[in-house]
């Protein structure tokens, strides 16, 4: 089957973020996809040096400085706008729905903005605009309220959804500084842009609040009755007394439907209890809590910006509408994940093999020279140790407790070793062993 | 348009769900799908009760003793097996399949041991079979893996993927009592059954893994490789000695992709990091944390078991092939979830009409009898007060920082009380205000 093209309009962080991703996963992608994805065409502007690196970077497709060249080219079939903005970027997305492409976008504030008429534009048509990309960036928060949450009546949602925002926070309360001073780091680290204002004003989270809401009720984009207020009137203080009293302060995108009134749309500073997931989501991450009435909370929790978390996204969607013209309806999603005719045969690497770090506990006698020969033991099976802890013996017992955390190893190193631990004669009983993971 | 007709195998705790909730949230789904799915016939047994409780509460559904009477009848076009085991159950499904039905269950030891049987003749045929709530109840993780993470190569994925464990673990850990303690503390709440074999031996984990996996992978199911270790040999010591080292301890599914090797396919208590968001997930909670090479980590988090939750899952399954059957398949998903013309125009709660609880920090003069003004002030305004926190004035200042959190009140309230206590002469400037969520 022929490659599926697809028009990559704008080459910045996310642009080439999906260039990157696609050719890099291309093989996993196809098998999944059915199809080949070939992006064979790139907008980019000269002025600002993206034209040069898409040429430099995407040797196999064409280059070019008018996006309107790319969205009236009759050979592709999806455009992909990653340029921003509600100006230029509605024009191209609207002449594309016209042309009877289906677009993909990550473009949240022309949906809160323009949405309603996109939408009403792409249904007439017959296309598909995707949007995952939009909102909360590599998380597939849009696809869980759209298809994973359809059972349920949604009560609220509350999100982190601005990683900037998230990540001054995070360190204002670490390190105590203040938000002028946090904020100018965040810039020099590239957390934060130069005009910050979107950001740190609660704006950019009003529109992927404004866009979740419209799927979670069911009612049309209304960004401009959106209510924000953003985190830079916030002092040190007011996050060290939260703290004292058991919460965090997070910016925090809340809609809500309230029986007999309507739907709550606010994004402002707000206090958490400092034990709940939401609150220890820290740094430039996201997270989205939605509330079901059948379901309950769930939450999803990711990378809400960066060049390849929003790519992948972006991709998941140009996954989505080449399944759509792939395959019959009846098998769009293959059942596991990959074409049925390309599952490989992958062996389970048996236990002996795998790598884990090791939690050991020993019972020993309370006697010098035990540990040298405990660790002399684990050096030999190249085991490293991470932690170690004694427990003083009880008055009148004569065995103690150790605890030892290795560092990664192989697991058949592990029982070689304790096998010989086992049977020093210091040793008591068997040693307890636990596996144990960074999640990193 | 017709209701699309779906027959319900078993109706023990899933199955009354799913009959529950599809009538309760009747309105919102036939939006969301584009048709009215109705369960016209339920399967259920005299034995355990199950056919008296269905025919008094679905009274619009013919119940039937036979389920494979409802496996063939050529009006039905989606069969939902809720019965669990591996032996009818297969008979059942794979019936279905031959029938021409789509098939959607909750059944994950049917899948991980004769899933690539299933898939095999559901592909044939041309039928789906859908499974969202086999894996982690009401976490929308199948499609997260399917369709969300599309764009990635799955690097590993760690789940806390059994209810009943997570709870043993997280009791054992706050009240310090013995595996068998909190076991039948567990099997007298109703969250262990008499029988825990499969759930504190992690095989269902293991399960539930096998079939993450073969998703994140594109193998096929190889639960007879897969290496489960439960819960039941843990000491409260090993959990207490973990704490101490900055650990927790829980009963996590792994599945790893090792270069060169193949496939870790393996459930244990592991030591993880007590920072760890997944350290944090407590009680009979579920979170399955997935990596993937372009995403990073993206972590999904809910219920894990339970009527309604795991109904949750298995009607959005009923939706996915409902959308399917229904409209072009362009417009399968509609842009907002909802069909364009169900959209409804809810207004959107002006922010003096919302509800939520507040932080007031305020300063005022070091003197007897202003606290009291504040405290009427508020009263007045029908506002209560949940916690409150004075700071010392500093040495030689005659001003102190009093904070006072509310309970949830109403925002018009709150600003009508504010401007009366900034009036007071002891108040000095402007009261800082944030709001507070309990996120429950």
């Amino acid at each position: 089957m022929n490659p599926l093209n697809v028009g990559l309009l704008g080459f910045g962080t996310v642009g080439s973020g999906v260039w990157k991703v696609l050719n890099r996963n291309q093989n996993e992608i196809s098998r999944r996809a059915g199809r080949e994805i070939r992006i064979t065409h790139v907008a980019a502007r000269a002025e600002d040096g993206s034209f040069a690196r898409a040429q430099e970077q995407c040797r196999s497709a064409v280059i070019v400085d008018d996006a309107m060249k790319i969205v009236r080219d009759p050979q592709i079939r999806i455009v992909c706008e990653l340029i921003g903005g509600t100006t230029i970027a509605r024009t191209l997305v609207l002449e594309a729905i016209a042309q009877g492409k289906h677009v993909v976008t990550a473009n949240k504030a022309l949906l809160a903005i323009h949405g309603t008429e996109i939408f009403a534009a792409a249904h007439e048509k017959g296309v598909m605009v995707a949007f995952e990309a939009a909102v909360a960036g590599g998380i597939p928060i849009i696809k869980a309220l759209r298809e994973g949450l359809t059972a349920n009546r949604i009560e609220w949602i509350a999100g982190i959804i601005n990683g900037t925002s998230n990540f001054i926070l995070s360190t204002m309360r670490e390190t105590g500084a203040s938000f002028a001073d946090v904020l100018r780091e965040a810039q020099a680290r590239g957390y934060a842009e130069a005009d910050p204002t979107f950001d740190i004003e609660g704006i950019d989270a009003a529109h992927k609040l404004t866009i979740m809401a419209a799927i979670a009720f069911g009612i049309p984009m209304q960004f401009d009755k959106a209510f924000a207020e953003g985190i830079a009137k916030l002092s040190s203080d007011d996050i060290r007394y939260a703290e004292e009293l058991g919460y965090r302060i997070k910016l925090l995108g809340m809609t809500r439907h309230v029986a007999g009134k309507g739907i709550e749309l606010r994004v402002h500073p707000t206090l958490i209890p400092a034990k709940s997931l939401m609150a220890n989501v820290e740094g430039a991450m996201n997270a989205v809590l939605v509330k079901g009435d059948a379901v309950g909370p769930t939450l999803y929790y990711g990378a809400g910006a960066g060049s390849e978390p929003t790519a992948s996204s972006v991709i998941a969607d140009l996954v989505d509408v080449t399944r759509m013209h792939t395959t019959d309806p009846e098998n769009r999603v293959p059942h596991l994940a990959f074409q049925a005719d390309k599952l490989s045969d992958t062996p389970v690497v048996p236990m002996a093999e795998i790598q884990s770090g090791y939690y050991l506990r020993l019972r020993v006698l309370d006697r010098p020279g035990v540990l040298a020969e405990i660790t002399h033991i684990l050096a030999d099976q190249k085991i490293s140790i991470e932690a170690f802890l004694q427990k003083e013996a009880a008055s009148g017992e004569t065995e103690v407790n150790i605890i030892i955390l290795t560092h990664r190893a192989i697991e058949k190193n592990i029982y070689q070793a304790l096998a010989k631990i086992e049977a020093l004669e210091t040793v008591k009983g068997k040693v307890t062993l636990l596996r144990m993971e960074d999640l990193q």
